[in-house]
C-alpha cells in the first residue's frame, strides 16, 4: 500500500508571489490521542495564509495530518505545534491555524493561533 | 493511563423488558483504515434497536468501536459486523446500524443494515 | 420562595375528550445526575399524547421534571420513569415519551418509550 | 379604521369540488391571553384541509384569529374551537388545526386537533 | 427579441415509457395578479409526476408558467388549472402540483392538487 | 497520468449476501452536455441499492459518471441509462437512482427512478 | 463517586507563552437557580482568552461550572463573577465572558463581559 | 389575576458598574396596532445596552412591551420610543434598540436606533 | 381594483430627525423583464438608509417597485435607478441598495450602490 | 449547436461610472482537470468588483469559465488567472476573486485574490 503519515510537509513554488492572495485548508478529520486518558480526540483543523515564496503541497499536508493519530497532544500543543511546522516550511507571510475539537465533558474548545501580521481587509 | 480499545460489547440488565421501546446511539467519531490504501476512513456510526432482555453498556461500546482505528475494513463489512457483534452480545427483538462514511473520490456512501422484523410506527 | 420540585403530577379535565387529539410537550431543560458518576446530565424530554378524560396540567409537568435534578437516574430508566407516571396520572388513549440526552464520551444517546396504541396519520 | 376583529367567517365556492385537493393555511401572528395569569399567549396556527363544496375567504379567516387577541383560552380548547368553527363554517372533506405556542416555563406546547378522514398519500 | 409567454405545452416522447419513475420540476418564478386587488402575487409551483408516453418539453412549460404574469387568478384555481392543462398534455400515468404563495395578510398559503393514483413506495 | 472516464462497472462479491441491507451513494460531481445547445448541464446522482450477490466497486463507478463528461444527454435519458448499466453489472434487488438537476430557465429538474420491488421499512 | 462540584479553578503553564493565541470554551449545560423564585436557570456559557503564563485546566472549570447548581445568582452577576474568578486563576492577556440565558417570560437575555485590551484582528 | 401591561421601568442597581459589559435583551413576542388601519402589527425587539448605575429589572421589561399591545404605533416611532423610554430609565453608556416587523405587503422592515457612543471591540 | 403601479414615491416626515437611527426594507418580490430576451428576471430589492427629515413611505414603495414589472431593465441600471429615485425623493443622510438577481445562465448576481458617507458602527 | 467555450471576455460601458459601487457574481458551476492526475476538479467561483467605465458581459462570462473545462489547472494558478484576465478586459477600480473547491483527500481548499484596494465599508 502506498502513502504512509509522514512529518514531512512538502513545498511548491508559488505561482503568484507577486500578489498577497490568501489560501484556506480545512481538514475535518484530523484525531490524535489523549495524552491523560489515550483515548482519542477529534478535531477539524483550518489553516488560512497568504504564501510568500512557497505554498504547502496538499497531499503531504494531508500526511503530516495523519502523523498525528498515534500521538498524544494536548490542544493547545497541536495547534501550536501545526503553525510552528507549516510556518517552518513555507515561511508565509501571515497564517492563522484553528482546532476546533469534539466535545469532551459537556465543553467544546477552539484553539487559534496566528504568525505574522493580520491581512488588511 | 485507564481505557484501552477492546472488541468486548458489555451488556447489562433491561430495566423495562415488559415494554418495546428504542435506544438510539449516533457515534460521529469512527474511525478505521482504508483496506486498499491503508489511508484513515472517518464515520458516523448510528445504532437504533429494540431491547430485550439486555442492553448494551455505553463504555464498552465506545472502547468497540475505538477498536477498529488501527482495522483496515470495508464499508460494507464494517457495517455488517457492527449489526452481528451487537446482535450476538444484546440480543435484541430489533435493530438497526447505519455507517455514514465521509467523502472519497468524490463520493458520499451509507450502509444500512436491519436485523430483526421493524417496529411498527 | 414560591413553587419547589415535586412529583406530582396535577391533571385537569380535557376540553374535548369526544375527539382523538395530539398535544405535545418540549421540554429543553430537563438535568439529572449520573448514577455511576454522580455528575450532571441534560436532556430534552418529549412527550406527545392524545388525551382521553385528562390532560397534565404544564405547571405541574415543570415541577415534576425539576424534581430530577438530584436524583441519579441511567438514560433508559429516566424515560420509561416518566412515561409510567404520566400515563398513571393522564391515562391516556395513547402516549409516547422521548429522552434526548446530551453528548457523553462522544456518543448521543436518545430513547423512546410509548404507551397505548400509535394514532392512525 | 377599516376591518375589525370579527367571529363571522365567510366562505366561498370550491372552484374544483370534483377533485379531492389541499389547501394548507400557515398564520404566524396568532395572539390570545392567558386565562389564568391575563398575559398574551403568542402561537402559530396552521390549517389544512379538502375543501367539499366551500372554501374559507381568507381575509375572513384573518379576522377570525384577530378575535382571540382580547380573549382568555388554554391551548388545548382555541384549537378545538377553532377546528370547529372552520368545520362548521367550510364543511370540509378532512381537516386539521395545529396550534405551535410559544415556550412558557420552559415547555413548548403543540397540540394538533383533526376532522374527517385522513387523505391517503 | 425572441420568445414570448405561451399557453401552449409542448411535449416529446417519454425516453422510457416501460417504466414508472418520476420527474419533479420546481418553479420558484411564478407570478400573477390578484383578481381582487390587481396586485402582483408570487408562488413556487412545483410538479411531481410519472409520465407515460410523453414528458413536457421544459422551456415550453416556462413560457407556460410566463403566460400568467398579467392575468387575475385565485390561489385554488391557479393550481387546479396548471395539473388540467399539463395532464391534458402530457398524460401522465400520475401527477401532483403544488402552489406555494408568499404571505399575503401575515397568511402564508400553499395548494396541493393530484391527478390519478399515487405512486407505491 | 493514471485513471481516465471508463463505461465499464467493475464489481465485487457482496460481503453479506445472506441479508438484505441498503447501500446509498450521493455523486455531487455529475456533468454532462446538453444535447440541444452543448453547454454544461451539472448534477447530483443518488443511488440507493439492496446488494443481491454483488455490489459496485466505488472507483469504477466514480470514472463510469466521469465518461458523460463529454456526452450529450437528455436528463431523464441520463437517469434511466445508469439504472440500466447499474442493474446489468451488479444485479441487485432493488435499486433506485436520483437526478438533481442544477436550475436552467429558472426551472429545478428531479429524475427519479427505480428497479425492483422497492424494501419494507 | 469521585468528581464533585469545586469553585477550585486548577491551571497549568501555557505551551506557547511567547505567543498571543486565543483559547475558546463552549459550555452549554450550566444550570443555576433563580434567587427570586428559586425555579432552575440554565444557559450557555462562553470563555474566550489569551492566556499569558497559564491556562486553565478543563475537567477543573467544568468542575466550577457544575458549583453554580445549587446557588441562586443573578445573570448579570453569573457573568461578572465567572469572569472575576477566571481572571483570578489565569491572569491572561484578555479575557470574554458570555453567558446566552434560555427565555423566561418570552424574553432571551445575553451578558458578555470583557477583561483587558481585546485582541487585534 | 396577578401582573398587567404598565408603561413604568423599573431599575435596580448594577451589580459592577466599575466595568463595561453589555445585555442584550431579545423580545419576539411584541404586538401593536397599525395607526392607519388598526390591524396588529408584530415584530420582535431587540435592545443591547451597557449599563452605568442601573440595569433594566426584565419583569417590567415585559410588561412595558405588553403596555403597546392596543396602541396605535408607526414602526419607526415604536423603535424611538423604546430606545427614549430605557435610556430614560436606566441611563445606560450605550444602548442600540432594533425592532424588526413581520412583513406587509411584501415588504419587511427593520428599524434600528442607538444612544451615545458604541462600544469598541 | 383599487392601487395601481407609480412611479411616485411618497414620503412623509421622520419622526426622530435629531437622531441618526437606520431604516431597512427588503422587498422579495421584484421582477422585471430582461431587455436583451424580454423573458421576467426576478431579484430581491433591499434598501438601508438613515432619514435626513423624510421617510419613505412604504404603501408607495410596494408601488414603486411594481412599475418595472413590464420594464426591460439591465440589473445594475436598476439598482442605480433605484438609489437614485429613492434619494431623490427622501434626501437621506446615508442610502444602500442591493438587488439580488435570481441565478440565470449558472451566474447568481448581486449589485450593491451606496448614496453619502456610512454609518460609524 | 450556438455557443461554445471562449477565452473572450466581453465588456459592456458601465451604466453608473460616477459612483463607487459592487458587482458580486457567484458561479456554481466551475469544473477544470487536475495537472496531475487528469482527474475533474469542480469550484464555485466569486467575483466582487467595483466597475470603473466596463462592466464583464455575464453570457461571455459564463463561457470565459467553461473554456476551463478541458484544462489542468492548479486551484491556486486558477484563480490568479481568473483575476488576471478580468482585470485585464474590466479594468475595475476593485476586484476579488476567490475559488471554493469541492473536498480533495479529506482537504477543502479557498483560494482568495485581490486587486487594487478595498472599498471602505
Amino acid at each position: 500500500m502506498g502513502t504512509r503519515p509522514s512529518k514531512t510537509l512538502e513545498v511548491v513554488p508559488n505561482p503568484s508571489p507577486d500578489r498577497d492572495y490568501e489560501i484556506a485548508i480545512e481538514a475535518p478529520e484530523f484525531t490524535c490521542l489523549c495524552p491523560r486518558t489515550g483515548q482519542p480526540d477529534f478535531a477539524t483543523i483550518r489553516v488560512n495564509y497568504i504564501p510568500d515564496q512557497l505554498i504547502v503541497e496538499l497531499k503531504s499536508f494531508k500526511l503530516y495530518l495523519w502523523s498525528y493519530r498515534d500521538e498524544g497532544a494536548f490542544h493547545e500543543a497541536v495547534v501550536n505545534q501545526v503553525l510552528n511546522d507549516l510556518v517552518g516550511a513555507v515561511r508565509p507571510r501571515w497564517m492563522k491555524v484553528v482546532g476546533d475539537f469534539n466535545v469532551r465533558g459537556g465543553l467544546h474548545t477552539t484553539v487559534t493561533a496566528t504568525y505574522g501580521k493580520p491581512p488588511e481587509r
